[in-house]
């Protein structure tokens, strides 16, 4: 088994867990993802705030480069949904996801198959050496995993007919 | 990068996404699972039992074993939920999902490092030459997604306090 034919096998789940997902944001209204995903639960607004500041703590975290919007952590990592005085308009995150997503996607093509198992930016050097399956490759699985989870509440907002 | 760390991986997560699946079953009662998720959407004993399902099809997918339930697969796989007659109760429901999951971990625990990098069923000796990453491996990292998605639709039952 190559390193190739492994790192295609995770990259093709990324990016067919983000299409699933895109799917179903373009296919929802601003004023749908205002609505709880089931009574008393998170809004689809909160969820992309959510995932877009996820996703953008990845580039550091894959050792790409900084944040690009940090001012999403405090409002969908650290506070819960509904408590935040405001948060920014379905317009400003969309763009926001898209942007996230394609700068990610960039440096994933890009990325040398060796490089893929090197560690990820919370793992010391001398810890990498005793828990090697803590790389880089192993955060998109977990981020793939994750987006997976919340795309299954997200299709929850779409009305059945 | 050698294959053992790479199974590794990926087995860790499937096991990773079972525990926390569990953890919420365990704690609904027989009464909350016949909750829907969302207004309208599938309960959650529909959900145990198209679980239980697709679980007990990987057997034979993995080429590990026959199902063990294929009686489930018309109810959770092909009818939507509340369209069958009658379903199985959730005790046995959740009988069947254990014993399906405790079966599939022996096969995953002894299955040789190489060969999770062989077809699966559902492709041809001829197919796989010219398409390796469609193996054992990676029908393990599709439920894996599979299992968290519905895993984010289950823990919505829960009541919120």
């Amino acid at each position: 088994m190559n390193n190739e034919l492994l790192i295609k096998m995770i990259t093709d789940k990324w990016q067919g867990q983000l299409i699933a997902t895109n799917k179903i944001f373009d296919n929802l209204s601003d004023e749908e993802l205002m609505h709880e995903v089931s009574p008393g639960r998170n809004r689809g607004i909160y969820l992309l705030g959510h995932l877009t500041a996820v996703h953008d703590l990845m580039l550091p975290l894959l050792r790409f480069e900084e944040a690009k919007y940090p001012e999403l952590q405090p409002l969908f990592l650290h506070l819960p949904d509904k408590t935040a005085d405001a948060i920014p308009s379905a317009l400003q995150l969309r763009q926001q996801w898209k942007d996230v997503n394609e700068t990610l996607l960039n440096h994933i093509k890009n990325l040398p198959a060796d490089d893929w198992f090197t560690r990820h930016s919370n793992i010391s050097e001398e810890d990498f050496i005793k828990e090697s399956h803590r790389n880089r490759l192993n955060v998109l699985l977990d981020r793939t995993i994750h987006l997976s989870n919340h795309r299954g509440q997200l299709i929850l907002l779409k009305k059945t007919i």
